[in-house]
């Protein structure tokens, strides 16, 4: 592809991609179900995008940089002060869709892969949709949202364990050796991370600090970023762990050196390729039968039945209104259920009908949380006074 | 290539640029030159970098926003405020270089199309570093730097046309009504762009302005670049001046958008790839033979001393000293030399050891002019009270 071609794609996929992220938020939906739409219309619909670099490359650069951003808005020492109670919400509220899916995939007789695959993708919530409408709301400083962060982040890791597991049985057959070492790698990675992270970092970036090239700081952030994805692949944990633990490590440094500010315009090139991708791979025509329609609106009854009783369960004892606003606060799937499904149709695992399902279940949990959400915030308020906006 | 490589090389090439970038600027030397000498030990040199992606995509997509930034910082107004004395700079700052660099490889024998291509490669300057400077020493606001930076842009263009038209009679052979043609359309396209930019893009900006997404009109900024490159390459003129005519007409919004300081992460992100690829096109062992060395040497000298010379000449109304510091400040050469190389080595148009001697020529001349520099400046002060940093 000529240099020229791969100029036009990006301009396409780009523009395409911002324009009905533009028109969704003016509906008042999440953006990122514009970009994923964006993806399906140019790609399968119109078939006017073929290169790797936009089909591809962007993407894969745009999920790291996306997770980057979670995990810099996710500081170590406010995830260890919630703890507990996070802790519960986040493995009930895995442990139960992860067990429903798989059991009525079971019951409907897909293959077993297929199957493994539906429970890990309904397993990881998205918190970005929920954690901008309690900034918009100003409620971050609430219980509730805490509690939310706090799960949402042990419940991304939780979903990584599982996209990890399963790759690994698709790629190598199930054993339970290797189910141990995988799971002991990760678990380690991330309590080292977590504990030792900050001791680590900090003299680098002391001496960074002092650099004379133009946003040094801002450099090692990048790099710091692709260094943990490299080596959170090389223990075959999934690379975006990595990078959402480096977001989550140098959290600590982003006021000092303003590192979401800076790291802001990075993210909003590359992310709208990754969600562009995600619409990219879907077979439309492979969606629309009655049988498939059926399949996906089950998964996304028991995808949104499952993660509001299962994260609702373990914090009932703040209060039936305050449990029910986490249960549902953790109800959108996003990046990590569409990541699951991409590895599963890119090595070939899930079918094309089934890649829809999980998709059509991803945007319809993300799509159902902005508009009901108010219903469930009515009567929590801030605990401190209004945090300042920067 | 896997994504895990991926990573690893975008790692391993950004890393080792920044680095490399780090070193030169402590030992006060432009870090472009650390960055394309990071890509000829880590490519040439080591071989540890394979994947089109560090070595053609990201470059490709690095030189874009490369121009674009340039642009930002070249608003049309000051350009059309300057005019004369800046176009005269620039016409004679151009013909000079290219006819003794042409005249030069001519009489010892180069073939044709290295001839014309050897002479387009020696026509642009890169204004950046001399810009930098005059930054530095809050001396932007002089006439001195007024007619560099106006004559830098008169002289970019001038350079692309010298590129356009080699690119042609290299892929269609020479005829005078095809380099009408392209003389013609890149003339009509940058004048439209100069006069009626402003007007064309205000109302588009004002309804952008309105959006919900974050950042709307720096996305819509991204995507002029992307578009104006897109058109330029369309009609034969090369990608990167539609880039940089982009940032032209969109400089005039920076400061109520902040656009460079939006823009300057993708920058910092984007541009090392560029001059790491420029680095990793270079074959070592086709340079270092005393004859390449020789003409290496001779064509710096004529790079030099033409440049010097023919920007002088025509602000010499000016005064001694304001013209002399005029023609040193116009001697880096930078981006267009080396995209000018890199065009010739991948068409297969220019030798490597040649290519070789470009990249000498425009790492010499960007290296010699900072250390000199202060003695050009001695007596030259700002006109206005200091300007503000912002």
């Amino acid at each position: 592809m000529g240099p020229v071609n791969l100029l036009l794609e990006i301009f396409l996929a780009f523009g395409a991609a911002k324009l009905a992220g533009e028109l969704f938020e003016r509906l008042r939906l999440p953006a990122l179900v514009g970009e994923i739409a964006a993806g399906v219309v140019l790609v399968p619909v119109l078939g006017v995008i073929h290169g790797e670099t936009v089909l591809e490359v962007l993407p894969e650069i745009g999920v790291i940089f996306l997770l980057f951003e979670v995990g810099l808005g996710t500081p170590a020492k406010k995830l260890l002060e919630v703890g507990q109670l996070s802790l519960g919400v986040a493995i009930l509220g895995v442990a139960l869709p992860f067990g429903a899916g798989v059991w009525y995939l079971y019951a409907t007789g897909h293959p077993t892969i297929e199957m493994l695959f539906g429970g890990a993708a309904l397993v990881a919530t998205s918190v970005g949709i929920t954690a901008r409408i309690f900034s918009e709301k100003n409620l971050l400083d609430t219980k509730v949202a805490r509690v939310i962060l706090g799960a949402a982040v042990f419940d991304d890791i939780l979903g990584m364990l599982f996209l990890a597991v399963v790759s690994g049985i698709a790629l190598g057959g199930f054993s339970w050796w290797g189910l141990a070492i995988v799971a002991a790698e990760a678990i380690g990675f991330v309590l080292f991370l977590i504990f030792l992270g900050q001791r680590i970092t900090r003299p680098v970036v002391q001496q960074v600090e002092k650099f004379k090239t133009r946003n040094p700081t801002f450099a090692f952030a990048l790099l710091f970023c692709l260094g943990l994805s490299v080596v959170a692949a090389q223990i075959k944990i999934a690379a975006i762990v990595g990078a959402f633990l480096a977001g989550m490590v140098l959290s600590d440094y982003d006021v000092k050196f303003r590192l979401k500010e800076k790291f802001e315009p990075i993210y909003d090139f590359f992310v709208p390729f990754f969600f562009f991708a995600i619409g990219a791979k879907l077979n439309p025509t492979q969606l629309f039968n009655p049988a498939t329609i059926g399949v996906a609106v089950v998964i996304t009854m028991i995808a949104i039945f499952t993660k509001l009783v299962g994260c609702s369960l373990p914090a009932f004892r703040l209060g039936w209104k305050q449990s029910v606003a986490i249960g549902w606060g953790m109800v959108p799937r996003g990046e990590v259920g569409a990541i699951v499904a991409l590895v599963g149709l890119s090595a070939g695992i899930i079918s094309q009908s089934f890649y829809g399902v999980i998709l059509f279940m991803v945007m319809a949990t993300t799509l159902i949380v902005p508009p009901l959400f108010p219903l469930f915030l009515k009567g929590i308020e801030s605990e401190s006074t209004p945090a300042l906006k920067n």
